[in-house]
C-alpha cells in the first residue's frame, strides 16, 4: 500500500500515480492533495493525524517549497512503515506518532538517497519521490538500505531530536491551572473552519456547559456542535485531542477571527 | 467494496480510510467528500443519485450535524447492499432507490448498533462509523444481525414510511397540465451551477424549442446545453430526471437567481 | 486499469464509477474531475501531461460541451492504450504523446461507436462513455473492433493529422534567437497559479540568474521557486518542458496579469 499526500491540487498527483503504477501494483490511497500550499507545518500536522491510522504502508508526502534546491530526499523508516519525501521536517511528526502507537516504540531511521538529475527542477513528486516510493515498496520497507544510492543518516528515538535531518515540532501551549488560563496558538484551520489550537483538550475537562473566553470572545464549552444553536460559537475537544474554536454549522475561524499561527488565550 | 461519502473535505476522510484498511482489504471508492456541509437533504439526494449505480457494497455515509448527541448509529440493509451512517434520514432515499431498482424490491431493514464511548465526540466517521462499516463488510451484509451490539429496529417496504428511524423525503412538485404550470422547488445546485428542481422531466415533454418562464424569467426548452448559445439560459431534463435550470457554459443558479429550497414556478 | 478524467466536479464521477464497477473489476484511477469546465483544450493539455505516464490502460475522458448533440463518441487506440470520450479533440494530444513515448511509435486508430438513445441527454459520461470504457476494458484494447456498434473511422501517424475526427493542436510559439525574443501564449494556469506558456524551455537555457521581461514585466530566470524570495516573480522551465511564469509561494497568474489564451512576449 502506498498513500499519497501533497499540495499539488488537481492533475499533478495523477502524473505521480502513473509513475507509481508503472513500477508497482500497490494499492494507492489518497490522503489529500489540497494541503495548504508549501506550508510544511500544516502538512506535517495533517500527516500526523491521518497516516498513523493506516496499516503498514509506504507514505509519499510531497509538500516541498525547497524543490530544486539542495535539500535532501529522505526515506524515514519507523517499524513497518516508510515515509518518503523532502528533508524539511514534513515527515517527522507522523513518524513519531506511528512509533508512539506501536507497542515496540521503534526508532526512527532516516536515509537519504542520491537521485540522478531529474527531468524537472520543479516536480520532484513525479521525477524523484514517486519513483523512490515505488522502489521502497517493491524492495520492502525492511530492506530500504539495500537500494542503490540510499544511505543511513540518522536514527533516534521518537522522543529525541534528530541530529542531521530537519525536524518539525509543533509549539506547546502553557496551561496555568490556578488561574484556569491556557496560552497557545492556532495550529491549523480545517475545511469546516474549525480553528484547531495546541491547547490540550484536558484544559476543558469538567467545564461542559460553562463558558470560556478565547482572546476575550466568549464561547460555550460543549461536547457536540449541536449543543449550541446553529451559528453560535463553541469550544470543544476536537478529534485531534486539542481545544478547537468552532461554530455550529458555520466557520469558527471567521467567528473568532483566528488564522493559523495566531496566539490564543483561553481563560475560564 | 466500501463506498465513502461525507462532508469532511480534505484529510479527515483519509483517517477513515486508514481505520477501514486496518480492518479490511475491501476496495474503497470515494463518492464525494465535499457534500454540502451538514446538509442532510442534499447528501441524501446525492447518495440516491450515485449509490444505486454500484454493485452490492457497503456504503459509508457521514453527514452528521448531530454528531456527539444521542442520535443513533444505523445500518440499513436493502438486498445485498448495506448503508452505514447516522440516524438522520441521510441513508433512506438511496436505500429506497436501491430497492426500487432491484427486481425483488426488497424490504428496507434498519439496525441500530451500540457503540462504546468513542475517542472523540466530533469525529464519529473515524471512531464509530468506519469501524462499523468495516465490520459489516467483513461479516457480510447478510449477517449484520450477528454482530455484537447490533439490533433490528425497523423494517418497511420501499414505498412505506419507517416507524422508528428518521426519514428523509424530498418535496413533490405539483403539475397542472391544463394551465401547463408546475410548482416545485430547487432541490440542489450542482458543481456546474445547474439548479435541479423537483419538477418531473415529463413536464417539458414535447416542448423542445419552445420557451418557458421560470419564476417569470424566460428560458429555452432544450435537450442539450449546446442547443443555446454560450451564456444563454435553458431548461432541460437533467440526468436525474428532473427539470434543471441551466446556462450553456455558465452557472444556471446565478442566471436564474436560485438557491436550494427556493420555490420555482414553471409556466408554459 | 481504467483512468477517469472529467470536468464533473463532485458526485457525478461517482455515478460513472458505479456504472464501471457493475461491468468490470478493473482498477480505477482518478486523474482529475475539476478540469476547467467545458474547456476542451485545457483538458487535452492535462490529459497529455498525465495519461502517458500510466502503464497500458483504458482512459475515460469526459469534457464534453457538445453532450446531447450529434458529435460522435470515440475510442482512440494507440499501442496498448485506449482512450474513450467525445469526438471533440480532447483525446488526441494524449494519444500523440503516448505514441511518441512508445519505441514503436504506433499509429493512432480511431473508432466511432453507435450508442442507443441514452437515459439522459446531459450525462453521457454515465450513460454512454462509462459503459463503453468498461466494454473496451473487458474485451481488451486489442479487440476494440470486435465490439458491436464499433467501426473504424480514421488512422494516422502521430505526426500527421486526422481526416475524419476532430483534432486538437496547441499553438506553437515563435523564438527569435537573434533578438532573444519569444512570442507565444498562455496554455493553462495550474492550481498553484503558475501560468504555463507554450514557449519551449530551451529558450531560457543558460540564462539562469539573469532577468527576462514577460510582456514588459521583469522576472528572474530561476531553476527553483526558492531561488527567489517569497512573493517574487520568476520564470522557469516547468515540469511540462515549457516556460512558466511563477511566483515563489504565491500565484504567478495574478502577479503577471495572465490568463489562458493571453499572448506572452519574452524578451531577453
Amino acid at each position: 500500500m502506498i498513500t499519497l499526500a501533497s499540495d499539488f491540487g488537481s492533475a499533478y498527483p495523477a502524473a505521480m500515480k502513473g509513475v507509481l503504477l508503472q513500477r508497482t501494483d500497490a494499492r494507492l490511497v489518497d490522503i489529500a492533495h489540497d494541503l495548504p500550499r508549501q506550508d510544511v507545518r500544516a502538512a506535517a500536522f495533517w500527516c500526523r493525524e491521518t497516516l498513523p491510522h493506516f496499516p503498514p504502508a509506504v507514505h509519499l508526502v510531497v509538500v516541498d517549497p525547497g524543490v530544486g534546491t539542495e535539500r535532501d530526499a529522505l526515506v524515514v523508516r519507523v517499524g513497518d512503515h516508510a515515509l518518503v519525501g523532502p528533508d524539511n521536517g514534513v515527515l517527522l511528526p507522523a513518524a513519531r506518532r506511528i512509533a508512539k502507537w506501536d507497542d515496540d516504540e521503534p526508532a526512527i531511521e532516516c536515509f537519504v538517497y542520491e537521485y540522478d538529475d531529474p527531468v524537472s527542477t520543479t516536480f520532484h513528486g513525479r521525477d524523484v519521490f514517486a519513483p523512490m516510493a515505488a522502489a521502497v515498496h517493491e524492495v520492502g520497507v525492511g530492506a530500504v538500505e539495500s537500494l542503490d544510492g540510499v544511505a543511513p543518516v540518522d536514527r533516534f528515538s521518537p522522543s529525541a531530536s534528530p541530529t542531521s535531518v530537519v525536524d518539525c515540532r509543533f509549539p506547546e501551549a502553557t496551561v496555568d491551572h490556578d488561574t484556569a488560563t491556557a496560552r497557545g496558538e492556532v495550529l491549523v484551520v480545517d475545511d469546516f473552519g474549525n480553528a484547531i489550537t495546541n491547547v490540550p483538550g484536558s484544559f476543558l475537562g469538567g467545564r461542559e456547559g460553562e463558558t470560556v473566553n478565547v482572546n476575550d470572545v466568549s464561547a460555550a464549552v460543549a461536547t457536540a456542535f449541536a449543543d449550541v444553536a446553529p451559528g453560535e460559537r463553541l469550544v470543544t475537544v476536537g478529534s485531534h485531542g486539542y481545544v478547537e474554536c468552532d461554530v455550529n454549522r458555520d466557520r469558527g475561524d471567521e467567528a473568532f477571527g483566528l488564522v493559523p499561527g495566531d496566539e490564543v488565550v483561553l481563560a475560564g
